[in-house]
């Protein structure tokens, strides 16, 4: 294996996919940190709003792996990992050089600016996948374009995010595409549950509601439940199915779909039919595909699901 | 991302994959250089039988990130390199950790004894994944059991052909289970004609043979084309049909599915119904995902086709 800029940067775009989605409203961003020799110093992401961007997590572990001093590793909060390491770098990152997915933020938002930060750490080469194009110029000594292709592909609920929304459809299958029983485990249900606290909207159908008798809401990880659209023709549903009693939620039920036009960030939940049904809004797919004591998540663009449900969706 | 020796493993592993299978009758086993400071000095694989093993292709490229002296990269042949590497160290590897998936054999082979090179080295650290049950203990510095539990996945197919041989099921799918029309890419093709290369039988149903007229050899990758078993009651076949005119080939036309039993590395093909039938004889099964523009090869074992196909096989 060739170890080069395009190894490194495949490390941060593999740890940032590691958290695609649930840095809503953000972009996912990975960032590696390598040291004079080759050192691998750190591979960090972006992993939820308000939280440190994937440079200033990589910037702070690199530190740490340069100086062996821990009062670094205390410091959660963006704003004082940027003054920590402003007022202490001494120029060990003279030597280094940083990989990150997408050009560094240069404007202050909820965290201070990246670009700022990496200015003053005087480190030696700055490599970037994709251009941000709401950035001024990054006027470091950069290179642009490393794995551009992976970086833009990082990007694309972003954009869609930034332009109107993002509605993104997920199910879950066995290999042979079936999806009767259970498919899902306790893991994957965790995983789906990180989801739905970054949604806004959970797209279901009536059908499911009423056999699954569901909750739909973020409870394996503490997180809040999205306003529920459940797409149905029939108005009247029982009440006391557990997701109409979970705090803090709006419940519509409609057969309008443009109703995810009030919203950013939108999940639909289903199988076939259902994908069927809301192709037209949908963005993206995303395929939790188990096998026997795994799962592997597959995302899928509008093309791969054209390719293989051609027949079936009439696409 | 934790950078630790399990993450340093784990690229050894990853890199190994990428040729498990190609290897045989050798088992698939990567390696990881890394140097004082924690420079990634080289991950590499043992490619194909003949070819030097994972730990000789790292040193050759750890010893030439290490010295910029191009005089090593000259050197294919594993006893060269051992030579070169025994003769011109001067201990450069002194404070380099090796992460090897297997246990460096000890025995000198067709190439010579990776463990004599390593203990010569003076190699820092040693990690192993798996034990090789075949060698003598390893006397070096070495720390056992590292990702063992992948490691020890990747000698799966070498396992059984030392105990007697490894037959495999290759198919391939789109996502909804279906295999109608032309699944395959020319990318897919390459890959699969370089397995064949390395398979002494390859088993084909007799209705594949009528309908597809195929030639099942390896001319994609100037390989060697394997026997044939036509598993079919059907005993008459057109002699026109390409895959009966390939040179240095049997083809044995059998309902008798126990004439695997005369080869070591058996590749099946087919789709749902081949499978059903060869479900007794089969250790491991190879599925070629296919979706828009790329493909995911899932390597699976038993627990996982059962888990998904019990309707459809009567497992």
């Amino acid at each position: 294996m060739v170890i080069d800029n395009n190894f490194y940067m495949s490390l941060a775009v593999g740890e940032a996919w590691k958290y695609q989605g649930l840095t809503y409203p953000n972009p996912a961003v990975g960032c590696t940190v390598v040291g004079k020799n080759g050192e691998l110093l750190a591979v960090e992401a972006h992993k939820k709003v308000r939280f440190p961007h994937a440079e200033v997590e990589a910037l702070k572990i690199a530190y740490y792996k340069l100086t062996n001093n821990k009062d670094i590793l205390q410091k959660q909060n963006s704003a004082d990992i940027h003054n920590y390491l402003i007022n202490n770098h001494n120029n060990i990152f003279k030597d280094c050089s940083l990989y990150t997915t997408l050009e560094p933020c240069s404007k202050v938002g909820k965290t201070p600016a990246c670009a700022n930060l990496i200015n003053k750490l005087n480190i030696k080469k700055i490599y970037i996948g994709s251009k941000d194009s709401f950035q001024d110029d990054f006027n470091s000594n950069a290179e642009f374009g490393v794995l551009k292709q992976e970086c833009d592909d990082l990007l694309e609920p972003f954009n869609l995010w930034q332009k109107d929304k993002f509605v993104f459809f997920k199910w879950a299958q066995r290999l042979d595409g079936s999806t009767d029983g259970i498919v899902s485990t306790e893991k994957s249900r965790k995983n789906v549950h990180k989801m739905r606290d970054v949604c806004d909207l959970l797209v279901i159908g009536g059908g499911t509601v009423r056999a699954d008798r569901p909750t739909l809401d973020a409870r394996l990880v503490d997180g809040k439940a999205p306003d529920i659209l459940i797409y149905s023709r029939q108005k009247e549903f029982d009440k006391t199915i557990p997701l109409f009693n979970v705090k803090n939620r709006k419940v519509i039920v409609s057969e309008d779909l443009s109703i995810v036009n009030n919203y950013k960030n939108i999940m639909i939940e289903g199988t076939q039919k259902m994908m069927n049904l809301t192709k037209k809004i949908t963005d993206y797919y995303l395929c939790y595909l188990h096998l026997a004591d795994k799962f592997e998540v597959l995302n899928l663009k509008k093309e791969d699901i054209i390719s293989w449900m051609k027949k079936d969706l009439n696409l």
